[in-house]
């Protein structure tokens, strides 16, 4: 089937043999502080810390994490996981350039003032007003209330860097 | 099992209960020119252009692209796409303001200069040496060749806006 809106130029009539078993598998982003940064991504929403590499010479350190369907094995040993998480979408790296965290203020741009560029990441959730009601609890910063502006069915909260995080459901609305 | 680098300051010992189904949805980069940039994703990288949403009022359109395991099935019926898409992880969306394809010069920002805060998108490949080779068949510009530096085991590309996209490997190495 093709979509209407896929007959438009630039779009590919379908893709190309040579593009089988492409992942969109991460989207890395520098922060200030991991341990804040830790703390969010894996107690406010979830993810789970797949990977860490450290380049102590040049004073940084990655960090790999994704939101994994329950009772998804990871596989053990550090050779297997690391091609197990190369194959799979969906994972955030986050890069923790050694020291910023000491430094006063924000260290880094989230892209959505001059000069822009990123936009956001984005969450979906199967009950947005509960995922919500403890952002409020969590007290988590947020860029765009659930009931603020025009579009009622979405939220953007905001991450330890400000980096917006856009929440979305995952179900049909009622 | 807990990895080693698991147990440290920020890290949630297990996912919340309440995140369960928490999905990471998608990444939005603003672009210039959406035709460039539907080409680039979907004939260069092999990603299907899933939906679209025109704001004509507010001047812009969001492109949703996904790269699909072959052979996925689509649900047709836009409710029915929207709320799979909405529950998997790995889409892209683009964000075009209507305009700024008439611009002259780069009108986005990549992240990697100052200010510095989103770093790349990542791809992962079965066949690097193979998915590089045809990048040079293609022209597509690099950020860094396979072959340069130290890490001989990834590139990066860079789209039509300039965005550094990683390629990696997502099979084990010989």
């Amino acid at each position: 089937m093709t979509l209407a809106f896929q007959s438009q130029p630039g779009v590919a009539a379908q893709p190309p043999a040579e593009t089988t078993g492409f992942v969109f598998n991460h989207t890395m982003l520098r922060v200030k502080d991991i341990t804040a940064s830790l703390d969010f991504y894996t107690r406010v929403l979830g993810f789970q810390l797949l990977d860490q590499r450290d380049f102590p010479e040049a004073q940084f350190s990655l960090y790999f994490l994704a939101l994994l369907p329950a009772g998804t094995a990871i596989p053990e040993g550090d050779d297997a996981r690391r091609v197990w998480m190369a194959g799979i979408p969906g994972v955030l790296e986050l890069t923790h350039n050694h020291g910023t965290e000491k430094q006063d203020g924000p260290v880094y741009h989230d892209g959505n003032s001059d000069p822009r560029g990123f936009g956001h990441i984005c969450v979906s959730v199967p009950d947005i007003k509960a995922a919500c009601k403890r952002f409020d609890d969590l007290q988590v910063p947020y860029q765009k209330r659930l009931e603020d502006g025009r579009m009622k069915h979405l939220a953007f909260i905001k991450d330890p860097d400000g980096y917006w995080v856009e929440i979305i459901s995952n179900t049909p609305v009622a």
